[in-house]
């Protein structure tokens, strides 16, 4: 018994040679077994371009995974495609739905992605045991191989830290490198990312390409890829889809929209906030809806909001550079006149407190609030309720500190606003220019309209 | 024509006079004229225990108006209630389920209001026109005279502060009038509170009164009554049948579940948050379930979540104090070092650090937190997600956290933990105990075990 190579699309070397020797096809549901760890499940075919020795095989949970073989792997066949497909038509689960998929026709989109780090990048591959300390790009195409199904795929690692390591300089590296991509005539932009402060990145992206042609999807996961549940390959799927094929031209979070597989939502990056601790779909849209709900497994892309730009619509434009002498300050009842003149002493040139309610603080803050503006440091006020607007005209405390100088946040989540600050005042330090720019929309962080539906609905 | 006394029950002096010179008896639709003000609704009788002059109507929104009436007032009667009734009875809105209720039968649950201040005590009365600057808790007694129906009602106020200006001195004196009133024998005490940070007092009130023998409802209002949408009246309702008959013993805040006017939620103290600047339901709990939804309009208090304790259950127990030099800091990317090196300088004797994801921050500060840790500052980590638990073994960075000696701050919201370390150092100066009591479920601020229905339904 033995397979030829046509049944064996895209293997070589010793993956070739192994499935050969097991008799395996493309379709058969196969049992491999590498240094005591069993993988079983539909062998998949390979189109990844790179030619480590991989066997790619489809889990029953949908995942397929990408397993580094050595002399020592065995592959067994423990059920032909036959069966397998005569038990899918009788109603078995539907985790071939890529089975009889052929790469599309050429050309497909170009898509580059920009490795940064976090767990996306750094378990990808489906093995038990040691955690690895980070994959390339590379790498996480060829555990997801679905992804050549969907565009054609390049990739570059600009660096590999963990997310809440990022500061305003990873943020100009990965503007600088979108950009460059964009320019080289890339149809789209995934940019994988650690989840702690991917949302801060995103509105980073998001105001220094004020001109953009095309989607930047920036992707992570919640669950590395040695646990069962893990989101990264479903993430990174939804995300060259997005980027790949999606009619607006924004910069976005695409990650999972709900516990299951169904879809994942691609959310405006000024607007979306890591909102769990741990769940797939941690990420929201606060005070706006998601602009897109993307079907990996359809190949699907769902707008369901309007989106700041059309692909193609505006030429890239660049405006690079962020102000590191910016505090985000959240008021705590009881907080100390000090904390204000610190970062006023200490040469800061921006403040953004998130304060309760309407956008409040402590009264015996003001006076220091006041000179820190007289000063010359630009002081915005957002609200630690995150959802709902600033109105500092309502109550005595926010019309005093109008008064002081302070510029209301609208509508803004802090983080938003932390890195707008941080971007204007990179751009000018005239105050009254500041807060023109704070107080105009200039890449879907101010949402001018709230409907009652869009806070959401609470347990109870 | 005219009418007798017993017509018009609770009614006295002046307001007596004006509404026999109108013919007007108790269920009458009267329309009151008073200095260009005109106020349209059903009389109702008027069961508050203040001799000031003034009319009750029950306007078609629902709410009861206290209109303060002078010699200038003109009343007049639109619709007899006979004519009104035969009118509800065919289906017109149901705004009259108090009109035939009788005062109940004597002894009713004693329950102190004490005021502190904000929005519900700010502007209570139903008056156009100018804010008023504060009124004490009677007038907001006078004002929503259902609550007389419910309970043998006193008041006290503390102060009228802007809940912005809520200081550890403020708790202090709450939680003493609190345990004064439960010593006094009153069967629940209501806090009337600005809304801006009430979820803070709320948990220094159940972190202070670790027996509790009856419930402690705070209550506030998002909308100065002032305004149509006014939930000042629907608010205190719920929160003094709360504090009158609830069958637990906890500190709840007590505000609007949803926009109508169905239910109140009553939310354990330490899991309550202030989610939305301008909502009427704003106050939601974060990683755990509301204990009860309370219905104003029927009396009905319906228990969902299992309490700490019952009503009658503990002895009152208080142990009042917080430590004033203690901080919550946010993280942002790039946050500097010399942030937590200033609090310690400055004799913080605790910090809570709102990490990202599950309990993190920039690498670059784990040297100055591990110098605070050694200088004796409590270092406690929660997550700016709100929603989850903080998880400190899963990466290096909050591996070198703990080891450094930051204590996790399970899945407790950044403002509760700030609130309950400010009560532990009160308590102790020893680390250790610092960190056990910090780990320990005290007053229901870590909810071991997360359903997956607990996080809320988000709008896409």
């Amino acid at each position: 018994m033995g397979a030829g190579q046509e049944e064996l699309p895209g293997y070589t070397g010793l993956a070739l040679e192994l499935l050969k020797k097991a008799g395996a096809r493309v379709g058969d549901r196969v049992r491999v077994v590498r240094r005591g760890a069993v993988f079983e499940g539909i062998l998949m075919p390979r189109y990844a371009a790179f030619g480590r020795p991989i066997i790619v095989v489809k889990l029953d949970n949908g995942y397929n995974v990408g397993i580094r073989v050595d002399e020592s792997t065995v592959v067994e066949v423990v059920k032909p495609r036959e069966k397998v497909l005569e038990e899918a038509a009788a109603g078995a689960p539907a985790v071939l739905p890529l089975l009889e998929e052929q790469p599309p026709p050429t050309p497909k989109p170009k898509v580059m992605i920009l490795g940064t780090g976090g767990t996306i990048a750094s378990k990808i591959e489906y093995e038990t045991g040691a955690v690895r300390p980070a994959l390339t790009a590379e790498e996480i195409v060829e555990a997801v191989p679905e992804v050549g199904f969907v565009a054609e795929i390049e990739s570059r690692v600009l660096f590999n830290i963990l997310s809440e390591n990022m500061r305003v300089e990873h943020w100009e590296r990965i503007v600088e490198e979108v950009a460059r991509a964009i320019a080289e005539g890339y149809q789209g932009v995934v940019v994988a990312h650690g989840t702690d402060t991917m949302a801060y990145t995103a509105a980073a992206l998001a105001f220094a390409l004020p001109g953009l042609p095309v989607p930047v999807a920036l992707v992570g996961a919640q669950r590395s890829s040695d646990r069962p549940s893990s989101d990264a390959a479903f993430n990174l799927l939804a995300a060259v889809l997005t980027a790949a094929r999606a009619p607006f031209a924004e910069v976005v979070v695409v990650m999972h929209g709900e516990t299951g597989d169904t879809y994942a939502l691609a959310h405006r990056g000024t607007k979306v906030r890591k909102m769990h601790t741990s769940r797939r779909d941690a990420f929201q849209s606060v005070n706006a809806r998601p602009l897109a709900r993307i079907y990996p497994a359809e190949g699907r892309i769902e707008v369901v909001a309007k989106p700041l730009r059309r692909r193609g619509e505006t030429p890239l434009r660049v405006e690079n550079g962020f102000e590191r002498r910016v505090a985000l300050v959240k008021y705590f009842p009881g907080m100390e006149a000090e904390v204000i003149d610190f970062l006023v002493d200490r040469g800061y040139r921006g403040i953004v407190i998130e304060g309760t309610g309407l956008g409040h603080v402590g009264e015996w803050l003001i006076d220091s609030i006041k000179r820190a503006v007289d000063s010359g440091v630009a002081v915005v006020m957002t609200s630690q309720c995150l959802f709902g607007r600033v109105n500092m005209n309502v109550y005595t405390t926010g019309r005093k500190l109008l008064a002081a100088g302070v510029i209301p946040g609208e509508d803004m989540l802090p983080e938003t606003a932390f890195v707008k600050l941080s971007w204007v005042l990179a751009r000018t330090d005239d105050l009254r220019e500041v807060r023109r720019l704070m107080l105009t929309n200039l890449a879907g962080e101010i949402n001018p309209r709230h409907t009652v539906d869009l806070f959401p609905r609470w347990p109870h």
